[in-house]
């Protein structure tokens, strides 16, 4: 699940830390940025009852929204300096029910190329190990005018 | 957009409602739900400074659960009366930013099976009538013992 | 369903005949190219005993190449003369079984971008009038040294 | 990749082989079952000249075709002796170009529940060792009267 990518920029640990930090969603969910290598991400993801489906679990969107930006990040960390990231697509297959408190939610590269990469992600039930939800992505790079376009 | 289904149970409407209300998530991400009729679904939803990603736009996963929600609650307009709803998996485009302040989002059933339906889901920019998202969902009718499974 | 798209090369109708020629998937699979117009293809599948499944029926990933051919040059329909396309994802749900002889395969482009487009697919049986799956895709224009990265 | 599942059933093996010979689509397009165990499928796929997308490559819809096989049957492996197999959907993100002439194409079972499996696929190409494409799939466990629904 490591993938095998060299780090490209001396500071890219630097650089998806700070973006991390601006998506407010990330913190207002309740899922932080638990560690990171050249093209993974692993977040963790704490249950908060304000964000809940009708029993009570994690909402599948909410869970959704960890593992996109796992895989968001997974992508950026092997991005050019001056690029912006963009999720094109992603689908998230249910596994399991999240009626756990928390979750590793990790996400990882599988193909970076120049302009879209591929990125697979899986969240993890911290206590049962149990597979909750497995996501595929695909991620673009957007440089220079398309950032603002 | 508006599928061809007749209600199947007089009380749908009260159920979706009902159902929904305890989805904590809802409420707590700025999505509330405007309409609805046998096999759809209709809710809208309100950018939250809170609930963004880097940019300030809506958080793609953000979108994706109020989708989310649409397709599942679409699916559920249609189910037994005592019957739970999953979602199974679902993929989403992401098409345009979402940097718009208003979204309607739409989800319809495609296909209402015994066991699984089909359903398409729509974000729309309020203001720009642009098209921000599209999803296809898998939803699972639970029934009896599966409920507790 | 036709999306409003305007012709955007006057060459654009033979461009994807030509390229559809090409793909010798298509004649192989009893898929033909039924109607064209900006940003839509019409295409027709007859069942072949040769590639079903295991109970006669089309195999789902034929009518699946179907549709991802339907998509592909639905969008190639607006991509500029030099372009060549590549399909990048899709995902198709199936929602009844593909027991007739023929059936109408539509694609169409939901939004074109400078380089990605998503588009919809959908296969409909010729005499039940049922739909026998839809696809999202995303398909990506490729210009220059692209072409042969 | 290999999941960690006992065999459930001792003709496990033969009745996936027997289901494989009878889809004509798989012998058509030159896939054969290579290996098999509980709950993964290996299969092989040569480029057949008659399936190539425009410029002479595996098309894309042959390459998931092979994958939707390699992922029902993975699911078909563990599934009751009078059940049927049925594919819902699926998802191929498609990541290298289909230029060999061979390739292992391998499906395998993510979780197998009592009415839907989730599965992954991975095609690889024989002499690169490259990833060629990715899918995730959900596949239905039919029986009694569903069979014939």
């Amino acid at each position: 699940m490591r993938p095998p990518f060299e780090a490209r920029h001396p500071d890219y640990a630097a650089r998806v830390r700070k973006s991390f930090s601006r998506q407010t969603a990330m913190a207002s969910l309740g899922i932080t940025l638990a560690d990171l290598g050249p093209g993974w991400v692993d977040l963790a993801l704490v249950r908060d009852p304000r964000f809940t489906q009708q029993h009570g679990f994690v909402h599948a969107g909410v869970m959704a929204t960890a593992l996109d930006s796992a895989c968001g990040y997974a992508a950026f960390s092997l991005m050019p300096a001056d690029a912006a990231v963009l999720t094109v697509e992603y689908k998230v297959n249910l596994m399991s029910r999240a009626d756990e408190d928390e979750y590793l939610v990790r996400g990882w590269v599988l193909k970076a190329g120049r302009t879209l990469a591929v990125c697979q992600g899986e969240a993890v039930g911290e206590s049962s190990a149990k597979t909750i939800a497995v996501m595929t992505a695909t991620i673009m790079t957007l440089v220079g005018a398309d950032i603002e376009a």
